[in-house]
Formats: structure tokens, C-alpha cells, sequence
């Protein structure tokens, strides 16, 4: 029994979509991780039109149990966090018209459960992305391992503390914190 | 021969919808209105799928030629800003799904559009909606009437300055400055 989580890492310019297969030990295996590309000269509809149809068929095609994705915060760019938004409501959408429930993380969320650590940069979440999954190599660009990571995140039940402290020391979470130290995330003081 | 314009005031606890028959002489002529209301206790996926229902309904219905909507900005209150541009990108997808273009206007183009001042309070934008369309009463709640003004400012070409420069003194456009004088729209200065 696994639960298949779809990921999204919102945009207009590239979205990052990624799939995985979690099972009861938590262990994460790869189902499909793709980037979501729209041309910025391309009418806004049209844009949000492509990136829909692209979700709503990996939605059809792999029918995950839950999605999630990452949340939006207004940030320094507000045009594209506007984008961000709108991508997100497609994506909502698309989700709820097919009767699954939505979850969002943020970003600190998702790279403390991938990393252990809350600030991590993008080349340790991609590089524990891939060990997680057991992939010889980081996805690429990042927008495709944030993808992976916010799936990740999501089917451990959310940040990595409150997985811990709701799921105990399990034989997953000691071979989880074996697979993290392998791999040398750094932690750093908050 | 008219053009239909389903004109959109994006919110998630009220999102206005009003459709607006325009003919050759700039008349106007409603279709319908309506506000769509989710509760805020609601998941928002929940939310904008039941809007998103709402609005495609509308666009199967009354089959517009365009749809317009107001331009979302990073006003102060971030949280409601992006359900605002979440609500947005679901009512353009809807759209682009159905082939149609869709425009974004400004507040201050609506309210210069309708009644010939960019700061134009939400009272005399729905006085002037209502003298425009032939109603016995200004449409209620806001969110409705902003709506229609929103669909008048995009079927007569935009922000009223351009409309003006762009057609000359026609007699729809003498019908009209006689409509808002009537209707004493107020004209401050800038």
C-alpha cells in the first residue's frame, strides 16, 4: 500500500510538476517529474490554458491520492507572484474538480522535510531529493526537484519536526536520518 | 448586431459576474448579474472549484464574445490579494478552455470608463451602471455592479479617454456625455 502525492511547484514561465509513491516504511519512489514551460510573449489565458491542461492530465493519467503545492507568499516580484497565484488557483481547481483535497506547504516547510533543515538552498533539496528516491542524479532544473521535494513533504504529513514527533522512531525515520546524514545536509544554527 | 461581455469582480467570499449586451451605438443592455459567494470556512480548492462552476456555467450559458475582469494588484491585504489572483486564473482558464480572449482593467479605466472619472466612489459607479443599463435601481451588492461596469468598459474599447480619441464625436458618444451629465456624475479635478 503506498499513497501517490502529485507536487507542484506553481509558475507561468516553468511549472514544476513531480509524482511519487510513497510507502508505509516512507520510503519515496519516482513516478514522473516534468517542468511545465509557457512562453511569456503568449496571452496570460493561454498561458494558464497550457499549464491546466498539462496538470489535468497528469491528474488523469496518474491519478494521484492528494496534491500539494507550494504556498504563495506576496514576495519583491508582485507580477509574478500574481502569475504564481493564478497557477495555483488553475491547479486547485483542476485538483478539487476531481475530488481531491489540496494541501500547501511552505517553502521552509518542504526543505526541512526533504533536508532536515528549514533554509536549505536548492542544490541540497535537489541532491536529497535524489537520494531519497534513489536517483543517480539531481532533477533538473530546480523547479522539477522543489516539485519532488513539496510531494515529499506532503505524504511525510508536513514539515519534518511534527513528522517526527507524530510518527515516533520507526525503523523508516532511523533509515531516514541514516539516508540524510549519508548524504551530509549540513545543519546549520537557526 | 451586439457584443457580449461577461465582465468579472474576482473574489472568493463574492465574485461578481455580469453579462452586458453592447450594440454598434454603444448602448447597453443586461443580461444578466449575479454574485457567487463561497464561505470562508470552506476548503479553498472547495472554493474556487465552486466559483470556477459558477463562472463556467455562465460562459456555457450566455455564450459572451469576451470576458473581462479587474486587474488584481498587491494591494495591503496580501491574503485576500491572492485569493483574488487564484480566483482570476480559474475564471481566464475557464475562458481560454472556451476559446475566448480574455482583458484586464484597471479599477480606475472601469470607473473612468462608466463615469468619466478614475476615482469614482463604488456609489456612483453603480449609479451610472444602473442609468446606463435602464434600471429601475443600482445593482446591489458592489461587487455586482462593478462587475457590469467592468463588461461596459471592455465592449466600449477600454479606459473612456481612448474610447473618446479613438472614435470621435459619434452620436452614441454625445448620447452618452448627455447620460452621465444627466446622471451628475461628479468631475473633480485630478
Amino acid at each position: 500500500m503506498s499513497l501517490r502525492v502529485l507536487g507542484i511547484d506553481p509558475g507561468l514561465t516553468r511549472c514544476g510538476v513531480g509524482i511519487v509513491d510513497v510507502d508505509a516504511r516512507r520510503r519515496g519512489r519516482l513516478v514522473h517529474v516534468d517542468v511545465l514551460r509557457t512562453p511569456p510573449d503568449l496571452a496570460i489565458e493561454r498561458r494558464l490554458l497550457a499549464i491546466g491542461e498539462g496538470i489535468a492530465a497528469l491528474l488523469d493519467e496518474h491519478r494521484p491520492d492528494r496534491v500539494a503545492l507550494e504556498r504563495v507568499f506576496a514576495q519583491h516580484n508582485v507580477r509574478s507572484v500574481m502569475g504564481v497565484a493564478q497557477i495555483s488557483g488553475v491547479a486547485m481547481h483542476e485538483s478539487a474538480r476531481r475530488g481531491l483535497a489540496v494541501a500547501l506547504h511552505t517553502p521552509s516547510e518542504v526543505k526541512a522535510a526533504v533536508t532536515g533543515y528549514g533554509s536549505a538552498d536548492k542544490a541540497q533539496v535537489a541532491s536529497m531529493v535524489a537520494r531519497i528516491l534513489g536517483l543517480t542524479e539531481a532533477p533538473r532544473p530546480a523547479d522539477a526537484a522543489d516539485a519532488l521535494a513539496i510531494a515529499l513533504c506532503n505524504a511525510w504529513g508536513g514539515g519534518g519536526a511534527s513528522v517526527v514527533s507524530a510518527e515516533g522512531g520507526t525503523p523508516a525515520q532511523r533509515a531516514w536520518r541514516a539516508a540524510e546524514k549519508s548524504a551530509g545536509a549540513r545543519r546549520l544554527a537557526p
